[in-house]
């Protein structure tokens, strides 16, 4: 078996608080060993035999960044609509439609092409894995194209139908809830993981949500919700009602939704780039943290309201306006993400966990904050496989 | 004449109202001639004649930007004081005193590959000119050695020894300024083209920053001041009595500021990177354009408030925080830089113009802000020189 060792590693923050100092279980000059696509052993620094070693200069290292919010399939683009908002116009759920046209039409090769390229970006940004959801074909057809094609670049693929009442249904929200509980998700379930809703004043109401996300329960799918992203409303209490793994956004919250988060096992994932991209204020994780819910950050890469891959910029956001530590942010990013995705193989540097784990130019994990803007992704590794280089990385 | 070209541009944005539409003169389908390190023409895509040609694959081409405001040359990491300050710690002009010590013990050879990284690192986010400040050294030798390796990267060298009174001046500003005045200046001048100031409470008052302005003119140095970025006070009004080139910052400005601004030739440069790290308000650039002050946007590339090159950034925020249209900010960070710098050799894609250009690795330039923390630039030329090729660039 060929193993792969990251040496002289200045800072590793593992993620696991067992392991190291600080909440993210930070370590000084450290190696890992990668088999199999695993995290074999964590050693001393310049300890490590390899069949081949990739020296980390003593940079810090953190695990791969888990996006547990993406809409990475579509097509089409919205730059001009997000510059028009920018000068005033408001953001409203309806510009879903601008992609749907586009997505349909675009064909599942130009779908594939788009969703990879995206992949490849997000790889950049050192994310290593990414929940994709799909919601751009609200036919029973294009879903499920969408699902297929996601689901050739993740296991955490998310059936959103739910996302908008397609044009074709206008005035009959209700018979197109009857259609994704029915043929559109008997199409998609067996390509996904996950039911999603867009539970929103001009999206679905929370008796259409709930009729939705019954329904993937009982296809065994699991449960996410788009919740209180434009204003305060029943999604964060259906998401924790029902057991979702995630509610997402979380911008406006009323007392009772901070305390239902707290008391559940839902996790609060805010998704600030969003909150930028609309000029929405940033949701109060502070809050959400200091009632004991537990949290997660998202990209939410999507053409309409946060077209970023940068989970950095996320991270930069989180500490600025939201009022997290470095500390916090970064683990909801990471773990956070993992458990908004309730798996527990991503997310952490440990052995046996999957070998996703990021290398930044940078000699500690705060300059992820303090240096917004830079792309100091040094390298990605996924699954023990080098996915990126910096081309400057060896030139010191 | 060896020639080069980039061609199969699909919107290029000269900068110049007069060579294309809207106030950015945008042009579709064009190529960019280069001569000997300037514009020799802009044609019609593939119709160039060239000796090297560059396919821009149909992407936008941007003037390369010009960063008005930078402090390039220091030694020492602040990271850890920023996490401190984003829980809860206020930010505070003294700090430069910590970057101080670092620089003034880290050796001429030390200071210049940190810089020199710090030039890669901003050529790569497209920034092709910069203006780079002394400022960390605070003594006759270390400010003439900060100001000799920033000579060595850019020809708009600004003498900053009035950036903060060092420790061994406690309670001797006024000594301390006359130093500045004299053997400071004396050995600094002949590196440099501007004098700059850090006309603020906790820095310096009115009445020194004035002696240190007029000694630096009186020297043959343009003038710059700090002025107005943790609360109101006397530097924009300074700044425009004097006819400094540029009052930066201008976070805090009374009605008496923006007056001055729109009535005279000083250039506004805000700085909002900086207020995003230090958690101060941005500033109101609408206010202050709509009085009819010409503006600028810079990185304030620092340890101490701003510790980032990523001039992308600085425009996201531009749009999301202080009400300037995309096209108003892309303008502000090139011709808007030139004119800070009282220069019109770069900021604009014309003939004649130095050949400072960027490739984004997207189809408009609306992209720079829609995609906040992506790294879109695919390819940076500075005086025709390709500095930066993002190796992904070839793979579509």
């Amino acid at each position: 078996m060929t193993t792969l060792a990251i040496d002289n590693i200045g800072q590793l923050a593992t993620g696991d608080p067992n392991t190291g100092s600080g909440p993210l279980g930070v370590l000084e000059d450290a190696a890992v060993v990668i088999e199999d696509g695993r995290i074999a052993a964590i050693e001393r620094a310049n300890t490590v035999d390899a069949d081949e070693v990739i020296d980390a200069g003593e940079r810090a290292v953190i695990p791969g960044f888990v996006d547990s919010h993406t809409h990475l399939v579509f097509a089409g683009d919205r730059a001009h609509e997000f510059a028009l908002r920018m000068a005033g116009r408001r953001y409203e759920a309806g510009g879903i439609r601008v992609t749907t046209e586009a997505t349909r039409t675009a064909g599942a090769e130009a779908l594939r092409q788009l969703a990879r390229r995206r992949r490849r970006e997000a790889l950049r940004a050192g994310i290593t894995h990414q929940e994709i959801k799909s919601g751009y074909g609200l036919s029973v057809q294009s879903e499920e194209l969408i699902c297929q094609v996601a689901s050739e670049l993740t296991d955490d693929v998310t059936f959103l139908g739910a996302h908008a009442v397609p044009g074709e249904y206008d005035g009959r929200a209700d018979d197109y809830v009857e259609l994704v509980r029915g043929p559109m998700l008997q199409a998609c379930a067996p390509h996904a993981r996950w039911i999603d809703v867009f539970c929103e004043q001009g999206a679905f109401d929370a008796d259409q949500s709930r009729a939705v996300l019954e329904a993937g329960r009982e296809a065994g799918l699991g449960l996410r919700v788009h919740a209180n992203q434009l204003g305060e409303g029943p999604g964060v209490q259906l998401a924790v009602e029902l057991g979702a793994a995630s509610a997402d956004h979380c911008t406006y919250l009323a007392d009772a939704d901070v305390d239902a988060l707290a008391s559940g096992t839902t996790v609060a994932t805010f998704l600030p780039a969003t909150d930028f991209s609309t000029r929405e204020p940033y949701p109060d994780a502070r809050r959400v943290i200091d009632a004991g819910a537990r949290v997660a950050l998202a990209t939410n890469t999507n053409p309409g309201s946060s077209y970023t891959t940068s989970m950095s910029f996320v991270l930069a956001l989180a500490v600025r306006d939201m009022r997290m530590t470095v500390e916090e942010a970064l683990l909801a990013a990471t773990s956070g993400g993992a458990a908004a995705l309730r798996r527990d193989d991503v997310g952490r540097i440990a052995p046996g966990a999957r070998a996703d784990l990021v290398v930044l130019d940078a000699p500690s994990y705060e300059h992820l904050v303090y240096r917004p803007g830079v792309p100091l992704i040094a390298a990605t590794i996924a699954r023990g496989r080098v996915e990126w280089l910096d081309p400057d990385l060896s030139r010191d």
